[in-house]
């Protein structure tokens, strides 16, 4: 295995292909296991893309609900040769993680909302009236696609982004989909841009399936819509609607299927 | 959102599509929320299609390292009002998950092979010396992709599934692919048949993609072969390499690609 770059390595494969066999050059993609360490005590180990690592770890600690802004964190330093980061927080910051029940994914680790990950009521409702051309959800998943070419390399990889308007601000590629979407809110967090754009008119894009957990997501960083060119489940149909987030799946070519809270989509 | 039936929910869709709209029903895969009481404590919630849930309550016991065979468990009791199962251990069973450090996704909770995912010390590599023929690679994951009724009428689901020569004994599905393995995993440790018909000539076949965590879970069930249409990390073919299990990626259509221990694969 010849380590290309950072994020791929190149390694020669054997292709089965119609009855034959060829030895091949392939790209897959890169995984490590990265330590956080946070107020200097080991919390967790992600299995993750090592790129966007400080947003990583930003947007995790903002998923598990242990901190909601970027002034909780006073230093956030990584290691790469330990592949570890030292997250040191605010002091009124309790690093507390719920160690009794624990999730399975992602999800709120100190009990609330991924206990309660089908129960919206810890959440607040979207109220925002913005609207979305179809055009416009068509394009920006085409740009996603586009945006990246570790996919493109390696098929190992899912996206996720943050857009507003017709416009991405932010992407990043992880080999899960929650990291990607973790990736996303860690630099939402980190340039202090969670209120001011995202609220009212901000698109989440992914390309992973649409489970409560990815909505619970949505509804953390208070996005308005939720795209995707995969499936939902019904738990995420059901708390988008509670939520009144505005939920998109399939989104493939020209095609997309609006689940929930459809009037933010004009019509044609 | 009409409930069609346990594992999907029919819903009316406002479809977007080439400039014009429409509404259409469709269905999305039944999401919910598990809880797992061990010996009368609430240990995790699983987020997860609601069928098969003795072997996900089992397989996820098994691969998070707290038991290892069928006996380990007393009693295994579901109640599908509350959604919860509850599971009795043998005495002498610990149910300790690894709190301290955290897995974020699913892995062994004792801290064992998750925390060394990417290290292979704790597995013995496989020893088997089987070959398989490439049109059985083929053969198998078109029988699997028919196999699941449920990924054609939602597009959200994984499937997974145990093959012994030509032929599959058991299949899964789940709205995420860690469960679907362990729901494999655990028919395996329900039916006993771990160490006799797995060990030297196991698949384990499955649509989702190709982690390090994923091969950890293949060795703890000692598969020889882990199949996917998906693609590998580099933490996958590493590990793989390492555990000696043949790795096989983007097995698609007439063609696959073989990352580790392609001796075992006939040449055609």
């Amino acid at each position: 295995m010849t380590i290309t770059n950072d994020f791929t390595h190149n390694l020669i494969v054997k292709r089965f292909e119609h009855g034959s066999v060829a030895d091949r050059e392939e790209k897959v993609v890169a995984e490590r296991s990265i330590s956080l360490f946070v107020n200097g005590n080991e919390t967790v180990r992600l299995m993750a893309l090592p790129d966007q690592i400080e947003e990583l770890v930003t947007g995790f600690l903002f998923s598990e609900c242990v901190i909601s802004k970027n002034e909780n964190i006073v230093q956030i330093q990584f290691n790469p040769a330990a592949m570890s980061v030292e997250v040191r927080l605010a002091e009124h910051i309790q690093p507390v993680f719920n160690d009794k029940i624990r999730s399975v994914t992602t999800g709120c680790g100190r009990g609330l909302t991924f206990i309660s990950a089908l129960n919206s009521s810890f959440f607040r409702p979207v109220t925002a009236e913005t609207t979305i051309n179809p055009q416009t959800v068509i394009d920006l998943m085409r740009k996603l696609q586009r945006k990246s070419s570790l996919f493109h390399d390696t098929g190992g990889v899912h996206s996720a982004a943050v857009a507003v308007a017709d416009e991405i601000l932010y992407s990043a590629d992880d080999i899960g989909r929650h990291n990607a979407v973790d990736k996303v809110l860690g630099w939402l967090i980190r340039s202090d841009r969670l209120t001011q754009e995202t609220e009212n008119s901000g698109m989440l894009l992914t390309t992973g399936r649409l489970s409560s957990e990815i909505v619970t997501k949505a509804a953390r960083g208070r996005f308005t819509f939720l795209i995707s060119p995969s499936a939902p489940t019904s738990g995420a149909v059901q708390l988008a609607n509670d939520l009144a987030i505005t939920l998109i799946g399939f989104a493939r070519g020209e095609r997309f299927n609006v689940y929930t809270r459809s009037e933010r989509v004009l019509l044609p």
